[in-house]
């Protein structure tokens, strides 16, 4: 019998719990795997060695591992730490791990993270070191190779979805012309971007034009676009990646020209650009809306279908590990559509490892400015279901590690 | 048997349109009540008779009537129209209505809107005009007298409730020290911003500085506040009102300088103004997040409490005019706070007409930088409980106006 530790690293979202519940729990019930750790901050924490007995705050306690299956955001902490890859750093990471007696190593995270697994679990079998190193994919962008889709955008594309619904319904009300922009994640891939067409109704056109970073931007045809929009309907919806670039490569939102404090050009943006574009060669009502990391960990509108797939990749990636895989990711192949089914495997890291799954050009229209029925056709399960999540006192009731005992050393808040 | 006419004016509330269903559902069990007509962008549509039959489209149609009753924005559309009172515009209104033959006149808005019921009674008075007129009241501010709690306001807080938990959720997952900096709506009363306090829990202690435009805002004293929650906690944040005013009276976001094409300046952007400020004085990562009018319509997480007052506040609305009351609005009182309770009674439109209501000193702290406990126990019950919206394609299945075929006349898109 060998111990397992699970980590989780990059960026929030409202499932990567999902899957630390469904590793949790396929680890509580296998007789290979003593205790379970887990790392706080990810694997920055574990060479601090500073890590909680899972085992202790979830065993014999299943409506907590439900809550943290339903509960968004990192409840382990996150890192964005690339290791270097040296002897040194690898020596010094084996020896904290086979202190802990671990066997099994899970990582949870998106392609940044999945560096973390190849460049481990090469060392630990070039090194004979019985250790197996595996990982789970996540990510809200969508856009590692290897899997058909990444648990994380589901939710992420039903909030976009619903926002931009929400605000056809808000705008809809008044009789005088207007555009709204708005702005979804991706700095490189456009999926979520794209994701928001299912706001549209059968006659509800909303959004009324899409714009992904897989198209070069041009401002004037944008602005002929919308032109055109706003003789068919009073109140024109547009959504736009935050990742637009220009036909020379620039980002859209650099031409803000804001810098933060260390000089470095912000992100984010392209929408208030825009905005102030149409108010000038258009001159209407014009409103840009940048939901920002609210997309990221909303956990009250998270898609039960991108839930339960989160949580069985999890489980998958710890039955990998015990079957000897080591260098492997948890991964879903869709079967079918209608009805709606995947099948649960395991992959080489290296395919998604430091890679990037971009739209193909077939799922954008010709003109560049809306998505095709592949698209739609692509992302409409994956919105699917709503989850039972806890509430108290009118707001869900979210896990926090904060608020556990258990810990073996305290947050460091 | 005399017919009823119903209105929306105004901004958009997540239920809004739970106080015209429940004026139809009441209209429709009355022997009194003969056709209910809607006014299609309120007294404006009514001015160009511009109406709809709702009987037609909700008779004997329980499951419609629903939809409508979780579904946010207008149905009917809305106005910004004030009425004149001069004779000319009063007659043509009457002779309108009483083409229509109708005898009950009930109007859904804020404030302003009160006053068309206001000065629309005060003329079928004086004239000796047999048409009872009725307000149902309805803000998201939260700003309107006579009345314990607007319609609309629980469910924007519980919007913003939720967003301040699940933004903290998403930065906590970091080491490294941030502010996020959240914009709520409010232009002269911060109740929506004083909501954000329910997104605390017991020992979580997000939001960590709230400030209402109730209170003058000081720079310094915030940059201050913020310096020293950061002492604390990695990840500070704050919920500021998009009213908030210097000591002069100048509002914070017209210090962003920006200007729309009429040269007005535009409302919003206290946060991003304040993101600036924590750039330039404290030099950490800053985030500012305005939700804008994604607080406005958030039906996905609607209050159930405030869906099912809507509701009533609609029904007693219309049992007052067939009653014989005009001039008059429908209000509710808090009986007791524990079990949350309410009775429901009518009021003269005078004490709501264009006048305000604002935060109470007393549930302020004494530094002005966040609420007092009388605060989080006047808002806890009004974001209680979740509606069964209907879902469908994994989006929530709104009613729409345009996918009507009953309307008496196009709605003009």
């Amino acid at each position: 019998m060998k111990n397992m530790i699970i980590g989780q690293s990059g960026g929030p979202t409202a499932v990567i719990n999902s899957s630390l519940a469904g590793a949790i729990e396929a680890g509580l019930s296998s007789d290979k795997v003593g205790t379970i750790y887990g790392m706080i901050n990810g694997i920055e924490g574990l060479l601090q060695d500073n890590l909680i007995n899972l085992s202790d705050v979830f065993q014999n306690r299943p409506s907590e591992l439900n809550r943290l299956k339903l509960s968004p955001a990192m409840f382990l902490g996150s890192c964005r730490y690339k290791l270097s890859g040296q002897d040194e750093e690898m020596e010094k990471l084996i020896k904290i791990l086979e202190g802990y007696e671990i066997g099994y190593f899970v990582y949870i995270g998106g392609n940044d993270s999945m560096d973390t697994v190849q460049k481990l679990s090469n060392y630990t079998i070039s090194h004979g070191i019985d250790i197996q190193i595996v990982g789970v994919p996540k990510t809200i962008d969508n856009d590692l190779n290897g899997i058909d889709h990444s648990p994380g955008f589901g939710s992420a594309a039903k909030y976009i979805a619903s926002c931009v619904r929400e605000v056809a319904y808000d705008t809809s009300i008044y009789s005088i012309k207007s555009v709204h922009i708005i702005e979804a994640m991706g700095r490189n891939a456009g999926w979520l971007t794209a994701a928001s067409v299912l706001a549209r109704k059968e006659d509800l056109d909303a959004p009324h034009l899409i714009y992904l970073p897989e198209i070069p931007f041009s401002e004037k045809r944008f602005v002929e676009d919308v032109r055109q929009k706003l003789e068919e309907y009073n109140s024109v919806i547009v959504v736009v990646s935050e990742g637009v670039k220009d036909e020379k490569g620039e980002y859209i939102y650099a031409k803000t020209g804001k810098q933060d404090n260390f000089g470095h050009t912000q992100i984010g943006g392209a929408s208030s650009y825009l905005k102030e574009v149409v108010e000038r060669e258009i001159g209407c009502k014009v409103r840009a809306l940048e939901p920002s990391v609210l997309q990221r960990s909303a956990g009250h509108v998270s898609s039960l279908t991108d839930v339960e797939e989160a949580f069985n990749l999890g489980g998958v990636a710890v039955q990998g590990a015990l079957d000897g895989k080591s260098g492997f990711f948890s991964t879903l192949r869709r079967i079918s559509n209608k009805p709606y089914s995947v099948e649960y495997t395991m992959e080489n890291v290296d395919v998604v490892a430091n890679t990037e799954k971009r739209v193909p050009r077939g799922w954008i229209n010709k003109s560049g400015n809306d998505v095709t029925r592949e698209m739609i056709d692509y992302v409409r399960p994956l919105i699917e279901g709503v989850p039972q999540t806890p509430y108290r006192g009118g707001l869900p009731d979210y896990i926090d590690i904060r608020h556990l005992d258990a810990r073996k050393q305290p947050y460091r808040d």
